[in-house]
Parts: structure tokens; sequence; C-alpha cells
């Protein structure tokens, strides 16, 4: 149960994870978080608004980033630091997402890694874009 | 149920939202995200990391962070666009954390907002840093 | 986080509160207080049932109330005192429900309130109706 | 599947359920309803509150009467018609309560019976009173 390290690892290394998005999901996010804001779980203030359904809560779907972080890529051990996050489309419920995650950048010296992090849906449309800087396990 | 818009809202404005962090949001959120970082999840395992114990999921504390701008400030109706996160300290079951909301800056024209966002722990220690871009609601 | 105090309050006074009713709502509310009657989870047993499909729990609806009372009307620090409910209408999965709250009768000597307590679903159509009785907290 | 006639009914018949209150029962019953009250979510609030400590829900325990009456007494195809509850003492993390049912009245030509409805904590103490009107199965 150990990931990566920072010598293990090298720029455009990729691993992904995909979930489908399931009301219940977002209903258990809701209610862990408090986010009751009504575009989550009120379908008839949803229908009004721009986006005409129940969306996803957007740190819904950047969870898969981490959990493909620190299980996958590095994996078990990294030290997560930094994550930035452009929410660029919305998320159904009943989309498929997948997180991606790519190493860009590799400081040994530092033992950080800058990974670019995305969610894209089963249409292929790029819904978060961001980065993440995190610092891999040491054996 | 609308937040408030762009004409309504002044700099220095503020929201906060808090909770105490149990094992079984942690479980919940583990559950929904497929995060299964053996930090978060594994006591035997965590009591052998740095931490030295579990400890909660970046993304969850996050959580609190959106909760508060889609509930309170700007509230219902707004439009996240981005969000940047620096986690500083370690979350651990039982410690109650606060996200902190506060105006920074306001682009009437774009109708942008620029939120600080934070999250501290019952000892007033910053556990996460950052800041939200987001778009409020029209009336 | 402290709610309104008595003299804080008016007859008039009103909040609401909304969610739509996930299957994962009645799973999970059922998992919770052991409420397995086959009317809630039994798909094959309900259809034979007057309401021709399963049904939310009573005070699964009931629990917005609460949840208004406590966050809302008068907010954080009310004491609960008394709750009649009479169920009215059935909730099916789907359904948007509105808690109503209304001050009916404030007695500042007691530092009580007496409120009227409703649901209706997304119809406008009552499905609870009631009153309670609470103590507003003191600054 | 089908619970008591009133006519298999007798006054003084009882049933009772029990479950030891844990903190992820409160934590998942604020998820489902959105009763984020402090007293239930935050220890720092609740320690400062009359209560010391964070406290179930009251309509959480009120549940376990409707369970009861719902798989026990009458049992399933119950009609819920009315509850009655005063909430009378405080119910914390790791209390055991137990919901007694009573028949009280029976009324074979409405087909309606009243239930002495109560909720007892480990000591015995009584949390939460009142009385249920509901319309038990007919064959």
């Amino acid at each position: 149960m150990i990931g990566k390290t920072v010598d293990e690892l090298k720029v455009g290394d990729r691993a992904e994870l995909s979930k489908t998005i399931s009301e219940s999901d977002i209903y258990l996010y809701a209610g862990v978080t408090g986010d009751f804001n009504p575009a989550h779980i009120n379908q008839v203030y949803a229908e009004k608004t721009f986006f005409r359904s129940r969306i996803a809560h957007g740190l819904l779907s950047a969870g898969f980033i981490s959990a493909a972080i620190g299980t996958l890529l590095p994996g078990p051990g990294t030290i997560y630091i930094r994550q930035e996050l452009d929410f660029v489309a919305p998320v159904y419920i009943g989309d498929t997402i997948t997180a991606l995650i790519e190493v860009l950048k590799i400081d040994i010296i530092e033992n950080h890694v800058v990974l670019k992090t995305r969610c894209k849906n089963q249409k292929g449309e790029i819904v978060i874009d961001g980065k993440a800087l995190v610092s891999p396990p040491k054996k």
C-alpha cells in the first residue's frame, strides 16, 4: 500500500477513474457537506434554472480526481498540497464521469509533482479542468 | 430561494458554516467518491504515517466552502467558475471545521465575484486556504 | 449561530425549506430508524396497496419541518417542546416537498411560540398539517 | 406481510423497538432532512449550550415510534393519521432508546386505534411522550 515515489514517475504518466453519478451520490454528498443548494436537491427549482435539471456538486466530481491521485497516481502516501479547479460544464444525474490524471512536471529535489487533472463526461466533454500539486510518497 | 446579486454584495461581506467531522462523514465521502486512500479509511495504515491517524479527505472539508457559497454567500443561483485550494493542515475525526467566505473583489460588468475561501479547525488553525471565482445570481 | 429571540419574532413570520424526495432518502431513513414497513421499501408489496407505489415515511417529510425550525425560524438555540402532525396525503419518490413554518402565537412571559407547520408537495397539496410549540433562544 | 386488524387488537396490547443512537445515525438523519442545526452536528457549539453536547434530532427518536407502529403494532398496512409528540428530555450519542407502543382505544366502526407512544432511554427516563391515531389494515 504505497504509491509511486518521485523516482518511479515520469512526465506523461496517466491514470483514470470513472463512475456514473447517481441521484444517491448527490444526495449523500449534500448530506455530508450540508450543501442543500436547491440546484442539487430540488427538481422543481432546478427546472427553472439555466441548467434545466438538478446538477451534481462540482466538488463531488472533483472528488474523483482526489481519489485517482490518492489511490492510483502517485497513490497511497501522497501528500495533497494544492488543487486548482475550473468548473467548465454541468454534471447531471446519470452522467458517467472519468477523472484523468497526467504527470506534467517533476521536481525531484523538492519531491513535488504537478499533475494535469481533468474530468470528462460520457460524451468526451471536459466538465472540470485544472492542476494539482502533490508530494509523492518516500520509500 | 435566490442568493445575493452582484449589486447586493460588497467587499468584506462574510459567511460561515460549521460541522464536527465524524468518522461516518469520511466513510460516506469515501464511498461516494471511491477515494479509498488508506490514509482516510485504514487506521492501522494511518497510524504508521506522518499524520498518526486517519485524516479527512481534503475535498470533504472543501465541500463546506461550496456549501457556504451555494447556500449563504452569494447563495442559490450562484454559478461556480473556479476554486483554488491549498491544503495546509490535516483534519482529524472529531475536528470541528468552519468554512469562512469573504468577498474580495466585485466585477459588476462581468458579474464576477472573487471570494477568499478558508477552513479553520476548532483551535483556529487554517486547514484550507484559497480563493473562488463565482458568478452571482441575476434577478 | 443564534436564531431569533422571542422579541425578534412577530405573528405571521414565515420560513420554508424544500427538497425533492429521492429513493435514497427513504432507504437511508429506513436504515436509520429501522422502519422497514414494506409500504416504504418493498415495491412489489406497495403496488398492491391503496397507494400503488412505495411512499415516504411520514416522519421523513416531518423532518423538513424540524429542519426549518432549527435552522431558520426561530433557528439555532430553539428548544423543541411539542409537535402535532396530521398526515393528510402520501408522499411519493420524486415529489418535491416544501416545509412551511408560520408564527401563530407568541408568549413573551413563558418564552413560548406556537408555529403552524405544514408540508406541501409540488402540486401545492398539503401532505402534512400541524402545529409546533417551541422555546426560542435567549440572547 | 399484514399487520393486525382492528378485530385482532385489544386495549393494553404492547410492542417495543430499541436502538442505540450512534453519531452516524444523527449525521445521516441530518443529511437526509437538511437539519444542520448546530445542536446536532457541531460539538464546539453544543458544548456551550444547555445540553452540553450534541443531541439527537427529536424526530429521529420519534422515528422508532413510527417503525414500531408500521412493523409491529398494528404492523404493515396500517395508515398513519396523526402523531402528537412531547419532547421531554434530550437524547445523546450512545443513548439506547426504546419506543413503547400501547393500545389505548379501539373504534371498530371507524377502524381507528389510539396508541400511547413513548420513547425512554437506557435509564428508564421518558424522552418522548405522546399519542398516535392510526387505521389498522383490513383483511
